[in-house]
């Protein structure tokens, strides 16, 4: 396929393909709906949330040869809505559709060894770490007085593939020790987001940053304005952007961020501001857009990946997201009934522990 | 079906049928979804746009009795996009499962006759009207001074089946003048329209009025706030409410009124407000609270329906809609770009003169 074909703009009726068929693919199709898009989701399960809104449903296997080559003849430009995505799926469709967000990106991505390496390469803050490959890398960094996290390269998330280890703990636990990382658990007084949009003309459109709380490592709410001081905010933007920038990035893209302790109130310089992760993909923590903004980080990720402009991401009112996880959705007579408040439900036929089900979002006049 | 089993509150992932796949069926459909329904489009046409972003879909006319016994028996609750529903079809699916608006709703305000003399029985005011049941009665009429619009009681929308008589025109239509009345033609400052949501309680929500302009007898242009005087806003409010009240209605109406002169500006008690139209459904002059408002007028009609809280309809923002009429959408990737404006595309695959294509929103700081 000739580069300049995947360069035209996509414009309205255009099939865009979403690998993935969870929440996030759900809102994702939705946004694109909204742009006079028709969808096509791909992904394992028969019956995944993003089915139900979406004009075209493909069932079987990231790895299923066959199925990916009619999905990518039957697809105008492909995303994706979660970055565990076989970087071999991606090779494949990239050599026969156009792809973004890029599988260069997502390799990065995708392995916390090669996420911090990038990082270090721009110069980029992050928590102190160490490459792990076996029981005994990890009982010497102990010995030497390592007190952290070891987490596994890929395929983690919510806390999944997560082991405090050191300090006082004297026992290990009983996992291989193969393609792991150990992160320093740095002091932190906050976790803040910031969300971005890259388009292909490498315009950047970001979000006002995001704090936001976690309860048994899943996100439990996201608050905007962050609260943080501007100086801090501002500094979180740059580094989002300059990840973007130097990862050619195209689409929406999320980095994470411990605010850390040290800086004095009149002085923010010392407050170091360490990346904790960057999320190749819209993000729970941009939900609130939905509400918020004029145009949502689902439309913009649309947007930035066909080749349109990007929106308008300016905040018109102050939000609080709070995820319902689990059977915290049967609350929703309760919740639907509350003044300024919108709702979300995706629609996933069991109810499990830890399962984000919903979110809502409360507006507020915008204060600032 | 006993009516008990109508009167449960319908929970996430029922499914809610709409009759008619048109941009409104759409954007319900897409409304329905965000709560966590599943939604069931049936429409005559083979593709029209509800189709690519509902569940389920079934292509049949709406006298097919097989397809809607199907209809009725796969879905949970239905509704319909547009008024000119046979009444017919809402009578055999009432027999079978939840229907709202109601059929006696219905077979009011789809003709023009029934609903003249519902208000007049309300001491609701509208323009002077006349039934008409042939030529000889047009010609009476216009012989005794009447000016006026003669109008079919059915069918008609956007000025179709619509003719200016009487004054100084001397021809008549070419038609047969069965089933029509003559509206006087009423001086008025400009069009507002209120739409409200009555839930399954009696509990009415209503959005703030709107300020309408039409062109060619297509809306083109909806602001709020409308800046009308408030003390009409008010009567006019009061009036949609009388009005649904009156029907028993469920779900969202609009009302759409002439604004009358006569008033001076200190006392606005001399200015006539003319009912104009009832629609039993949402409006394109709610379009803008699909930006402008935690909950639109999409998601409250689907609230209503299915016995939830009415959502919170207040508004945020200030917003100007214009709607996108047949080749005016070919500017998409410029209205895309431009500040403050969410844009909204239908998916229709052909483009024509007169089809409502799209519609653009811009949201500005409250001003009150």
């Amino acid at each position: 396929m000739p580069s300049d074909v995947r360069d035209l703009v996509c414009p309205p009726l255009s099939v865009i393909g979403i690998l993935g068929g969870g929440q996030l693919g759900r809102l994702l199709a939705q946004a694109a709906s909204g742009l006079g898009f028709r969808t096509h989701i791909f992904a394992p399960e028969s019956s995944p949330p993003a089915r139900s809104v979406s004009t075209y449903f493909t069932c079987a296997d990231y790895e299923d040869i066959d199925a990916l080559t009619a999905f990518a003849a039957e697809t105008d430009y492909i995303t994706f809505e979660f970055e565990n995505i076989p970087i071999d799926t991606l090779s494949f469709l990239s050599s026969r559709c156009g792809v973004s967000p890029s599988r260069d990106t997502l390799s990065i991505t995708q392995d916390r060894l090669f996420e911090k390496e990038f990082l270090q390469a721009h110069d980029i803050l992050t928590a102190r770490w160490l490459r792990i490959d076996s029981r005994d890398s990890v009982i010497a960094a102990i010995a030497s007085g390592a007190d952290g996290i070891l987490k596994t390269r890929r395929f983690g998330y919510d806390g999944k593939g997560q082991w405090r280890v050191g300090g006082n703990r004297s026992a290990l636990p009983d996992i291989n020790f193969r393609d792991m990382i150990l992160e320093e658990v740095v002091d932190f007084s906050c976790e803040l987001s910031v969300i971005l949009a890259r388009g292909r003309d490498g315009v950047i459109v970001s979000y006002d940053p995001i704090r936001n709380d976690h309860r048994d490592h899943i996100l439990h709410r996201s608050v905007v304005p962050s609260g943080v001081e501007s100086s801090v905010e501002v500094r979180a933007r740059a580094i989002a952007r300059q990840i973007a920038d130097a990862l050619s990035y195209i689409g929406v893209l999320a980095v994470e961020f411990f605010v850390g302790r040290g800086g004095d109130s009149d002085q923010d310089s010392g407050v170091p501001l360490y990346v904790n992760e960057i999320a190749p993909r819209v993000h729970n923590s941009g939900h609130w857009t939905l509400d918020a903004c004029c145009v949502s980080q689902f439309e913009q990720h649309i947007r930035a990946i066909t080749g349109w402009s990007l929106g308008d991401g300016s905040r018109h009112s102050d939000a609080e997201m709070i995820n319902l996880i689990g059977s915290e959705i049967d609350d929703w007579q309760k919740i639907s009934a509350a003044a300024g408040t919108a709702l979300h439900i995706y629609g996933k036929h069991e109810t499990r522990a830890g399962r984000k089900m919903g979110h809502m979002t409360r507006l507020m006049r915008r204060s600032d």
